[in-house]
């Protein structure tokens, strides 16, 4: 017996005869959304074309999730069968597009009209086709379309002189009307809808100051609080941050608690980690009693709002053995066959001051359930934005599930992904749902590795979904380079770290006062790290950057061109020690310059090449100002001597003002 | 109200913790097959990662179509997360790929064993958790395997000295057998199966040769029949060629017939176009009285056959107006508001002896059955390739289904794309099931040119859906290159094409007669071109390219090196007329290497720029033996002078012979 015949594709599905292929921006084929802030707009571009010769349509539609309808954007024709368009996105939440297509007949026929007409031919004939044409479409129109399509079609059918016909056909006016009511019976609908999750600007555009209350106290010999911070909010706020992050303020547990400098025993009155969570006075939905209380957190939360900045807590689901839900849920945990509790491990290295949690657990769905009950009760009291520790030890499925459950109901909630792993997993993490992740931006120095890191970064489809949050430092991180490269190296990290992306971080006091102390050679762990013991800063220090960081943070909120990763384009230098790169504001003539010396050691010169046409000027001189150290220079072409001294300033951050006045008007400028 | 809260995953979906993502091969998300020939390997790769630290593994699964169940082939790391494995496909037809991966717990835990090992720990609790997962193996085994395992944990458990039952644990025995029963309670599948379309040999490897029957009369006074060609067939046989391909052999139109050299208007006597299809004595399905009887096309076929060669018809979907479509089904036809059948237009260029067929028919599902009547007709007297005119002037989705339709039946009919149009145009119909397709090679001269669309045609995706076929010339395209460039031209080009592609073929005898008169300059079109009238060739003349073609054909036959596609590689030299590049065979030693000089009016002389590892070579001296010039030379290293007199022969094909005798057996080489 045969097979059985292929069958016939349903009328009219064998003659939709446009093919809609390659959309972009589509992530893992449509699995995961692209992300986008409020206002942002999302460019879409497809391949679009059909058999033969005739004339292609093409509209991107798009809408507010749960919309009944679709905007319409009509795309336009780039080369190569490729069509672009665009729309901008609205408040936080969903927004979905598409894309579809359909043979034009009324536009082949004009274009073959016009032909004909150009070469003297008879086109009696064609002018009846094209009142047939119009006919139809004066049926699919209402009102004075339907009126007017009827009147063309009677005109072009009728006696007047060919030419005046023809001319008709062919007028703009007629284009318009018949535009306006396509015959979209065979239109081929791309056969996925798209998603861009919306957040609101903070994803996009942020500056992080994290901090340990406890080392905040003012008297050397209490706990800091919650309140000493409060007191103490206005330094970081001069700085120009806008988010104010604290480990976790959680109990700590005491079985197994680590001392000083990761001591492997505690001696009494040692605080422990914040990240040994849980104890008799609570688990993650605790406040440490020493940090204060609930009221206190409010309060906090409350001054830093009225300073325009926001509180992120720190998510680590991890547990301390005294953690109530080691006795209350068991079997959260793994169980060896001695009776303990698997403790974490890095063989042959133990942590056993930690209870990781088995997400494998035959009862997962419970554990789900209370981790979104915890979460749920901090957006409870005003918390919008969590730094969750170590993601990509807990399974993607659950995130996706956590990220999605809580937007649902508060979109303005915000994740920052503190997986520092293997490229594919930081990936993954920020296609599921996380708003912004960090990145190896702390171990990127040279100009080579800083230009290709970026460029992957914002010149990929990585740029779509993944929000970078970079961080010249971290409690965890004290890199080489800070220790060895003294405060010409945490000025130009911080530079660098404040211009190349939107949003940035440092992990202070440590920070602005240089420290660059390893525990011991080779380590990127702090000497006497704030993880295990607090600390007391001394914050007068000559040497603080807190001028030049607020200075640095005064130019991102001043210039939209450095709000945003869209623009990041790298210019030329002669010397391999200058990183010069630019930004431009998308929906204005912002532009901002930068060149870095990324060499704490040496003064380095040379000569600039810069990329005229992205910085978008031509061949007039313009004004470079140095909204960090000042200085203005006349530069004009796209080579300019540049001379940084590291135990100067290591960078210069131009703003550029065109030469649009007289040269007699120079000193006018700025 | 607050929005319903996402739903959990089913049990155990939130515990599966791997991903698969980036699956290679995949064209457009799976929903077009890959390409391969019988016998072929499909090398799959994928990224595959799992939150925390844990081992995972990863299965290619592969079947063919059909069978109930998956062969397993056991995926390796590469680095950064990606994994790879391979597979054979077998007979004509279809074969199907996924792949599935877990988290491998046993060798997690045997991982962090040995390292506690190592590190001279206590491992009596790990030995336990062991001998707890052997157990859970047991359980999933049978037979031998769980006598095995069950003793294996009862020794883990037991009171041997802890060093011996831990040497036990990590044992590559011990491994194997677990591994044999694996834990895929929490596997991951990937989310689509992939496929693939395995066709004969020949849509990989094929030699064609173009003719019009109607030339091929020994009697200059006569029609040339199929019976004449049968009679000639050994000339294009003793070429080497396996496919002998025949423009249309259906009756030719009479309204608005063309004359010689595309006259408007035909004298009495004039033959036609055998594009303009049906007259009084038939359609698509009907044999041309001049040229013979369905009974000479079968002995035709037969003689092909006995000669290791194959028919290859054209499918040109047209009418003429007088075919017995027109009046049958007028409704496959667009009809004019004048009563008349629209013709072929290029505005303001008429094709008026060609009425296109209306694929938008309200009656389309007829025509796509009657064309699949007509092919299924020439298949039934044997025919088993088609070269199908025009295929992007005809929807895609009729294409599809009409090659699946047969293709069900048929698995060894082939189709050959004539679609001379846009790159995304003539790659949507490979996707979509044409078996092989013509190219931009005609028109790709110099050297950058030919590296350049080679390696796309080989080293991008594209190489996994789309043969090339590759002609010098066709009966539409006959070059400036080749009218200007004479014999060595053609020489150049013919080399050029057997050996860059593993298909290619050549419109005879006018190619390999070295005929370059174009109807007019500026014009792609020859001088009395055959399409419009028959012609008398003398394949005698001293300069005609037979024997060469010979050789050509014999190497091709003799090398499986030049029967792929996948081992193209390109090496340098240091004059840019002198094009460098090899081919190996995929599963043994045969390597090819070529250098031809692409410009037919100058010697080119210079030094080759060999990738050793690229030949399998290293610094020994090794043979080169030119199979067309039949020059043998010493060579070694990457540097080798290499001079090449258009006028004598623009090319070396050279077969590497390996150094593996002494220097004095040189003489016996080759």
């Amino acid at each position: 017996m045969p097979p059985a015949p292929v069958p016939l594709p349903a009328d009219p599905d064998g003659r939709r005869r446009v093919v809609i292929e390659a959309v972009h921006p589509e992530i893992d084929d449509g699995r995961f959304p692209i992300s986008r802030t409020a206002g942002e707009t999302v460019t879409v571009e497809c391949d679009a074309f059909t058999d033969g010769h005739d004339k292609v349509r093409v509209e991107l539609l798009h809408r507010r999730k749960g919309a009944r309808t679709w905007d319409v954007v009509e795309m336009e024709p780039l080369v190569n069968d490729r069509w672009s368009g665009a729309f901008a996105v609205g408040e936080p939440g969903g927004h979905q597009y598409t894309v579809r297509a359909w043979v034009d007949h009324f536009a082949t026929w004009q274009r073959g009209l016009g032909k004909k007409v150009e070469a003297g031919q008879d086109v009696e004939v064609d002018l009846l086709v094209g009142a047939e044409l119009l006919r139809a479409a004066a049926q699919r129109a209402t009102g004075r379309d339907q009126a007017v399509l009827e009147a063309l079609a009677e005109r072009l059918g009728g006696s007047a002189l060919m030419s005046d016909r023809a001319s008709l056909a062919l007028d703009p006016t007629t284009t318009i009307v018949v535009e306006r009511n396509p015959d979209r019976s065979l239109v081929t609908e791309y056969d996925r809808t798209l998603n861009v999750h919306v957040d609101r600007e903070r994803a996009r555009f942020s500056t992080w100051y994290e901090l340990f209350p406890r080392s905040w106290s003012p008297d050397p010999d209490r706990h800091g609080t919650l309140a000493d911070v409060v007191d103490q909010l206005d330094y970081v706020a001069d700085m120009g941050f806008d988010v104010v992050y604290l480990p976790p303020i959680h109990p700590i547990g005491h079985t197994f608690r680590k001392g000083p400098n990761n001591a492997v025993t505690a001696a009494e009155g040692d605080l422990g980690s914040p990240w040994a969570i849980g104890a008799a006075e609570g688990g993650h939905d605790a406040i440490h009693p020493d940090l204060g209380t609930m009221d206190d957190l409010v309060a906090l939360i409350a001054a830093a709002n009225e300073r325009g900045m926001e509180i992120a807590l720190d998510l680590a689901l991890q547990c301390a053995p005294d953690h109530p839900w080691v006795a209350e849920h068991p079997q959260w945990f793994i169980h060896r066959p001695d009776g303990s509790v698997q403790y974490a491990e890095n063989p042959p290295k133990k942590y056993q001051d930690i209870y990781p949690i088995n997400f494998e657990s035959d009862d997962w769905q419970a554990l789900w359930k209370e981790i979104l009950r915890v979460v749920e009760g901090w957006v409870g009291v005003g918390v919008r934005i969590f730094r969750v520790d170590n993601p990509h030890t807990k399974p993607f499925a659950f995130w996706e599930w956590l990220i999605a459950s809580v937007q649902k109901q508060h979109p303005d909630v915000l994740f920052l992904a503190e997986a520092f792993t293997r490229p594919k997993v930081m990936k993954r993490l920020a296609k599921l749902g996380f708003t912004q992740s960090y990145t190896y931006f702390a171990w990127r120095n040279t100009r080579h590795e800083l230009t290709e890191y970026f460029t992957e970064l914002t010149r990929t489809d990585q740029y779509e979904y993944f929000r970078p949050n970079v961080w010249p430092n971290t409690p965890d991180i004290l890199t080489e380079h800070l220790q060895h490269g003294g405060r010409p190296a945490f000025v130009s990290r911080v530079v660098l770290a404040a211009t190349l992306a939107a949003s940035y971080g440092i992990y202070g006091p440590a920070f602005e006062l240089c420290e660059g102390h390893a525990r011991e050679p080779g380590s990127e762990e702090y000497l006497d790290s704030e993880k295990y013991q607090a600390r007391r800063w001394d914050r007068s220090v000559s040497w603080s950057l807190h001028p030049l960081i607020a200075r640095l943070n005064r130019a991102r909120r001043e210039h939209p061109a450095l709000q945003t990763n869209a623009t990041l384009h790298f210019h030329g230098s002669d010397n391999d020690r200058l990183l010069v790169y630019s930004k431009t504001d998308p929906s204005g003539g912002d532009v901002v310059l930068c060149v870095v010396n990324v060499d704490p050691y040496t003064t380095a010169s040379g000569w600039t090449q810069l990329d005229m046409k992205a910085l978008g000027l031509g061949d007039e001189a313009f004004q470079v100002h140095d909204v960090i150290g000042g200085g203005r220079f006349m530069w004009q072409g796209p080579y300019n001597f540049v001379q940084l001294d590291p135990q100067v300033l290591p960078a210069h951050v131009f703003v550029i003002r065109h030469r649009s006045r007289t040269e007699n008007d120079f000193d006018y400028f700025g």
